[in-house]
């Protein structure tokens, strides 16, 4: 039997106010596939926090795109055959300059298709996979718990980040907690995409993939949170996370990280 | 000749006040086959009034998608072979699963093979067409008005949602007019695709595609007249709008509702 | 050697009110081929500014909807084959109807594909070439400066509007000098590609092609200026100068006005 190691809530604030700094300092590039509906909001969010968001999709030059970035996000969002031929493409490049990718399952519970395509994606090594409870579980036969999560990471070597009213991040000795956010981050599209291009932002940055999907989850989770105080609902919700997020800084992170 | 219905200003709203409770309950789920330029303020849009959006148009997954869903919009916004094939197979799966949907013709005035495709959707059976002056008469001999939007209802058996400084929203029996809203809602792209979202929502949880039609146009009006009160501006009005539909009750719907 | 003709500040301030007001008063439609990042936020400005997108990118149908707009623009920002060939109708369209077209070649540096399909667009002789200093270096041997691009505008027979800290926009025989803006619109995505927007909108009611194009870039400066003043960072800043641009009159531009 595993036993998960204890981490302490101030390491993983820490963690995170210290990858918010260097995220700012470096500007790193994250090529982002998603589908039309998010890559607007998604490249808005990175740019928010610092970072460089590129988006082609072209099959002639997507190789190029990923191979001079920093990260990767795969989000399944709209799984067409350009979005399919572009993911390969993308995965090769990224393995071929070792460069960390986020690999977002969107909807595979809906389509077998999306499920298959999906078992294959991981097969190529993520470095994080994203995904919720139902998308979990469309995966594997495991419970959609932090045992579930630790037993999947380990067999498969990834980190899990299984969303929900509390995020577990896992990356199969280590488990955290994340329990910052606001209900209104389910009322804007492409929340939970935006979330995913920052993880690997911050993987690009972080080699300690544990910390740097944790301090990803954070950084969102604390900006929708104070986002939500100024909004009147979620059209200004969406703009002001926005703002937040280009003047978060280390200290608010520390103190409002719910982190267990 | 056909008389119209009389309609009380009050049914209508307080049509439109059960309808937006309802709405909220239930959820639905709308796929919506529309433009990439529209994409993301429609799902927002849907969001905002408690709903759940999906987008894929891909040809291998659009069919399940549709299928579980409660509603679906179709928009012509931008007409390509992609979206063309989705938009058969989506409505094939609506016809075979009893699914109300709506088309949005948009500018079939300025090409006639949109014409002759909108002409050919027609023909499929949609629960309500939702088009402008200018496309009507791409479509019919008749004129632009309450006795010409009649007869084309009654002839195709379609709920008309013809939309102009005032909306008239008739079955061929009944007719409403509705004069809420504000200027400031064409100065936003994607306003007239996010309404017609918003019908399909309403079809979805109200049989009488008469009553849902109007009580989507009303929902949408008034919180344009709303937001605009809170609003700048163009940019300022897009999230004003979200935010007050999201939080929209039905006495103001029919304090508000201007209805003849 | 060129001198290049002394242009007052001025000059081009109040070519810009009036460019503004004529603007507004003919509401043009402006075509634009641009990447599905880019679109919503590129209506939203032409809409913002009194003028009408139109967007579609179907090969059946651009031919057409270009015939009948009043300008063109056109992006490489994402770089398929869907938009390479409406590119090619549409150009074909804009030269028999003699419409003013904007090429607007992003990542042109990262790309060879890209950079030699720019060079084969500027051969068909876009009105407005508008690029940053690295593009600028991918297309020509001289450097991105106020000479290098004088020499390429001659050469070329094209306004040349060169992105930076400060824009340059020459026609090869005048050239101005354009400061204002705000930190804040590098940080939107799509801010750029709306410019271009604008530059084509102005084109198409102000045939002189140099005043046309510093009429656009001053607009949307000072409009990101007044923005930034009233926003708490990105999110709350893209909504703003949407507000601003709709409200923009011709005393405040040259009032704000910074033109060497």
């Amino acid at each position: 039997m595993h036993h998960p190691q204890a981490l302490s809530r101030n390491g993983v604030a820490q963690a995170a106010a210290d990858i918010l700094v260097r995220l700012r300092a470096r500007s790193p590039r994250i090529h982002c596939i998603t589908n039309s509906v998010a890559q607007n909001f998604t490249a808005n969010v990175l740019l928010a926090a610092g970072c460089v968001p590129s988006m082609t999709l072209s099959p002639e030059e997507i190789g190029t795109f990923v191979a001079s970035a920093q990260g990767l996000l795969v989000n399944l969002g709209t799984f067409d055959r350009e979005r399919r031929q572009a993911t390969v493409i993308a995965i090769d490049a990224a393995a071929a300059h070792k460069l960390p990718w986020v690999l977002d399952p969107v909807f595979i519970d809906r389509n077998p298709l999306r499920a298959a395509f999906a078992r294959e994606l991981i097969g190529s090594g993520p470095t994080v996979l994203r995904l919720n409870h139902t998308e979990f579980s469309a995966l594997s036969a495991d419970a959609p718990s932090g045992d579930g999560a630790m037993t999947f990471a380990r067999t498969n070597g990834v980190v899990i980040a299984l969303s929900g009213k509390t995020d577990l991040i896992t990356d199969g000795e280590r488990i955290a907690a994340l329990s910052n956010g606001h209900a209104l981050m389910a009322k804007v599209t492409a929340m939970g995409c935006a979330g995913s291009a920052l993880i690997a932002a911050c993987l690009s940055i972080e080699p300690d993939a544990f910390r740097a999907t944790s301090a990803a989850l954070l950084i969102i989770g604390i900006a929708g949170e104070i986002a939500a105080e100024k909004s009147a609902g979620p059209g200004s919700f969406a703009a002001a996370i926005l703002d937040v997020l280009h003047s978060l800084d280390g200290p608010t992170l520390i103190n409002r990280a719910k982190v267990s």
